[in-house]
């Protein structure tokens, strides 16, 4: 470890510039006067609707310059919206050219800007395949002035050297860890979409999941390109491109047959309805090839979602190794970045010792998203992401927030811990300690049979809310086993409506920020479990929380008279549980700085 | 009070008998046989769809025998079947023959059983006055097999000393206590409706809050049967029998246009559309005679409902003072309880005895609601109403719970206390404990605003969840400004979905109930306020809950080492400030009372 510079998977420079903008917006407005056009939306999702896409996919980028997660660009003749969520504001100014104007997003409405800057009668192009049912039915809904004609991606004809396809290789996930076999869900899945003839998968993780495979094909997330048809037979179409199987052998077995990518089309077109399809994330185009081919269609959720949400025992204790591992990694980080001076460090050096250390484990297989690692006042940016451009160094005085994970072939990791650089001020002690009081809060629920993520984001906010402080995003979101690090239904948030169920995985992370000043999160992944009995009890079924992540929290950020007995109680015994389970896997030094760190308060 | 009996609002006896049921039924079924119908839907709702009605409104109650305040009856030729909730099903037992079937409502849903019950195409009456849009199209989407037809009342055909309408007198409600004059509510609310031409209004307390009037065409809720018609243009048609109006002299003015009750229909047919209706409270012939004669309908939430929910200052400090007089009449009540030996009082006798204190204050119009008054087990039964024949006596070692509310000029009350009648056990009172703590909670709440109930509720029950323990009700309800005692949407509950609003009056009530043993309650009116800013807050508005109910909260059944510091702080300034609102009014036996139950922990 001399080069801790050395990362595999993070890269810091920029890889847009915003020159390039004007030129290709330019070439952009020659394609809608061919095709007759008022306008285009260019979105950033490809057609798998995921967080990740293909260099292939990234047409967002490759037009505006803007590499954020999320966004689309409006292109009219006359002015190009550049849509953005409050994460990427300032980062889409910089990338972006001024010939693209930012939008607040969601705020400010696609539809809604539309019905205001085009006249009644309007023509809007949008790729069929990009655009999910849900959002188009929103568009029209939205802009009923408005026609959304549906064309070929415009920006697929003007972009040159476009990168082909992904058409990385597909591995087994062995059914010891996926627990069920896909044989034995495919049956299940078939049974349940009755009355159904078959239902359209379209998500990638859906399909990774039901057919106990993963794949290559886009960083962080490890699914394949692929698309399925889940036949009530018990059989499955999966249209994936054959050179990505090469090195599964006979894996996918009786049930499933292969066909080419482009055969999906025809493959639809002669289904016999009704069929399935998720409208959250079913493309427009195959909405309307089903429809063109006379196929009825019922609109249902994905039927791999819950299923997939609710994890087997094996994944669950797959899930339990991959945090054992990846806890002493993130520990021997901590212990690493204690013994350096403040002023020494950049968030860069950060970043790459964490890889680093998870990379020495000898099981990391890809990071799960790109690590946050923000000091100071980038600590107040909830997605912040270190360029060359931006990389700060680590000063005495900050409190530094770093939010990584890992993919494990057992299981996929999220973290955030906020430590102290230096003597931190008494103010920043008091906001972390609120922050983990509502982290321990939900940490130590119970909760009645039934109740879904809304019901209960409010149990950690309540230290805060107290303070007249509060966070602006989700307390949790749902991860999955060896797959994407953000996975629905499952929440922990106000729009988080399915009732949790036991084996479902998800983040406990409340946070605070203060703009310009410092940003606190503390992060541990939760299963949920059913809760033991207790006496007196009216309540036939509770359930809890277990913690899935055991790496320790900052005591210096602590001020212990704020935490009531209890709290000081789940977190001694918390430290004491991290104590005997990283202890026997760190080097002297480390072992010192856990007892540290571990000691109760 | 010689004659603790003497109740003026509240009677004890049964007023119906099941041997009467099986020849209604009969009488019933020769009607179904006359109109080709296999059934008929009768439901305990009027066409205004409240929780009272007038005794001419009683068909459920006249059918079946079953008095509760919720339920509806299906009947066949061969079978009829009683639903009723939770609260219900050993007083439907009790009061039905068993010629009717009790069903578990909501748990089966009439549609499902109808379609368990009848072949394909079988046809089921509803009265088209009595059924909400709402309702209906729930029965045609859950029985699609079924044909629901439109008759006149089959149960008014049969009922041969069926009660008038009622005639009670109108009341004008003062400016002064109202806080808007009615022509500016009809102004503004004319102005929100747009571009509808017109709203229909079928909700009496809707129409009493516009006009600022009262009624008293049934009991508990002072409100007029009438509906109403607010045009756009700014005015508003009343349909209501003239001679309750002559109480009124020209309160109305020149914005009103009062109509006979049977122009109704003609008027809704003469409208230009669109018109707003509400489906989950307007009648079906409603919608039918709009849509017979041509006239576009918007759906839509009943206008007033916002406006009614969010108090006027005037309101509020009405409510101040109804509160203030209401806590002195329940605090005599309480000191006068405590006086009395164990084994001395029946449930009735505590029943009148509150009320009689109620009614010396010499400004109660009405009770809010039935008094629920249930010592030992009977307080398990969460709406329990005591009768002659479940009169039981309050024993020591009894919890007695005590839920009531008094209807003033100036507000509406509703305030749960349970008190512990000689010495309870320690299992009970730690129950209270987490009762209360949960109580305490809520009232010290500070939140973001634009939550909804549903985001807080949580916050009650904590205490109970950390000890398997919950209560299955919400905990709490809206209420209205000398209105319906249970007023939406507001709602502290997972149902409620709007946000809260400064000036919505709710109830905060969380209990805990141990079948066949004890109930526990504990209640206060709140009315939400924006709260004051605090130091480094980052938050702009935040919202949190005023108090309005100021009586003393049982001391004896507090284990104080399980409260916090902060909640037995918050404990002993309530009732330092109950004591300090009360003291003046009460005489020295009372006084003394007070002084011991409002000491400090």
């Amino acid at each position: 470890m001399k080069d801790t510079r050395a990362t595999t998977f993070q890269r810091f420079e920029q890889t847009t510039r915003p020159d390039q903008g004007p030129g290709r917006l330019a070439a952009l407005r020659t394609e809608l006067s061919r095709e007759a056009l008022d306008g285009v939306i260019v979105p950033r999702a490809d057609m798998y609707q995921g967080e990740y896409v293909a260099p292939r996919d990234e047409r967002l980028a490759w037009l505006t310059g803007f590499t954020g997660s999320a966004g689309l660009c409006v292109a009219l003749q006359d002015r190009a919206g550049l849509f953005v969520d409050g994460r990427y504001r300032v980062q889409a100014r910089d990338q972006a050219d001024p010939v693209f104007t930012p939008v607040d997003w969601p705020e400010i409405q696609p539809w809604a800007w539309l019905a205001e800057a085009l006249p009644e009668g309007g023509r809007i192009g949008v790729d069929p395949w990009l655009t999910s049912v849900d959002t188009l039915s929103r568009l029209e809904n939205g802009a009923p002035g408005i026609t959304f004609v549906q064309v070929d991606n415009l920006v697929d004809r003007i972009w040159d050297d476009q990168p082909d396809p992904p058409l990385g290789p597909v591995t087994v996930q062995p059914e010891d860890l996926a627990g069920r076999s896909h044989d034995e869900k495919i049956a299940a899945l078939a049974a349940d979409i009755a009355p159904a003839s078959a239902a359209v998968l379209t998500l990638p993780d859906s399909i990774a999941w039901l057919l106990n495979v993963r794949g290559s094909d886009i960083p962080r997330n490890p699914v394949p390109h692929a698309t399925a048809i889940l036949h009530a037979s018990g059989r499955v179409t999966l249209f994936i491109a054959a050179e990505k199987l090469d090195g599964i052998g006979d894996h996918l077995g009786s049930r499933v047959d292969v066909a080419p990518p482009d055969s999906f089309e025809a493959a639809l077109a002669a289904l016999d309805g009704p069929v399935r399809i998720d409208p959250a994330s079913c493309p427009v185009a195959v909405a309307r090839i089903l429809r063109e081919a006379g196929v009825a269609t019922e609109h249902a959720t994905d039927p791999c979602l819950r299923p997939k949400a609710t994890k087997t025992e094996a994944e669950i204790s797959g899930a339990r190794a991959a945090h054992a591992r990846d806890a002493v990694a993130v520990t021997r980080f901590l212990a690493w970045l204690d013994a350096q001076a403040p002023g020494t460090l950049t968030e860069i050096d950060v970043v790459s010792r964490l890889e680093a250390e998870r990379r020495a484990t000898g099981e990391l297989l890809d990071i799960s998203f790109e690590t946050i690692a923000g000091t100071g006042p980038h600590g107040a940016i909830v997605h912040y992401r270190v360029t060359e451009a931006t990389n700060a160094t680590v000063e005495a005085g900050h409190l530094l927030l770093v939010d990584s994970g890992g993919q494990y072939r057992d299981g996929t990791t999220d973290i955030t811990r906020t430590v102290a650089i230096g003597e931190v001020a008494e103010d920043e002690r008091a906001d972390f300690t609120r922050v983990l009081r509502g982290m321990i809060a939900m940490s130590r629920l119970r909760w009645p049979e039934g109740l879904a993520g809304r019901d209960l984001d409010a149990v950690a906010r309540l230290p805060l809310w107290e303070a007249g402080r509060d966070y602006a995003h989700g307390t949790g979101h749902g991860v999955g086993a060896y797959l994407s690090v953000h996975e629905g239904p499952q929440r922990l948030a106000r729009s988080g409506t399915v009732p949790l169920e036991p084996g479902m995985i998800l983040s406990n992370e409340p946070g605070f920020y203060r703009e310009g000043a410092y940003g606190i999160r503390i992060e541990n992944l939760v299963v949920v479990q059913e809760a033991p009995e207790l006496p007196g009890a009216t309540i036939p079924s509770m359930l809890t929380f277990e913690t899935l992540t055991y790496v320790p929290i900052d005591r210096r950020l602590i001020v212990p008279e704020m935490l009531s007995p209890a709290e000081r109680d789940w977190l001694d015994a918390y430290h004491a549980t991290c104590h005997a389970r990283l202890s026997p896997h760190l080097d002297a030094a480390a072992r010192e700085w856990l007892d540290a760190a571990c000691a109760p308060l």
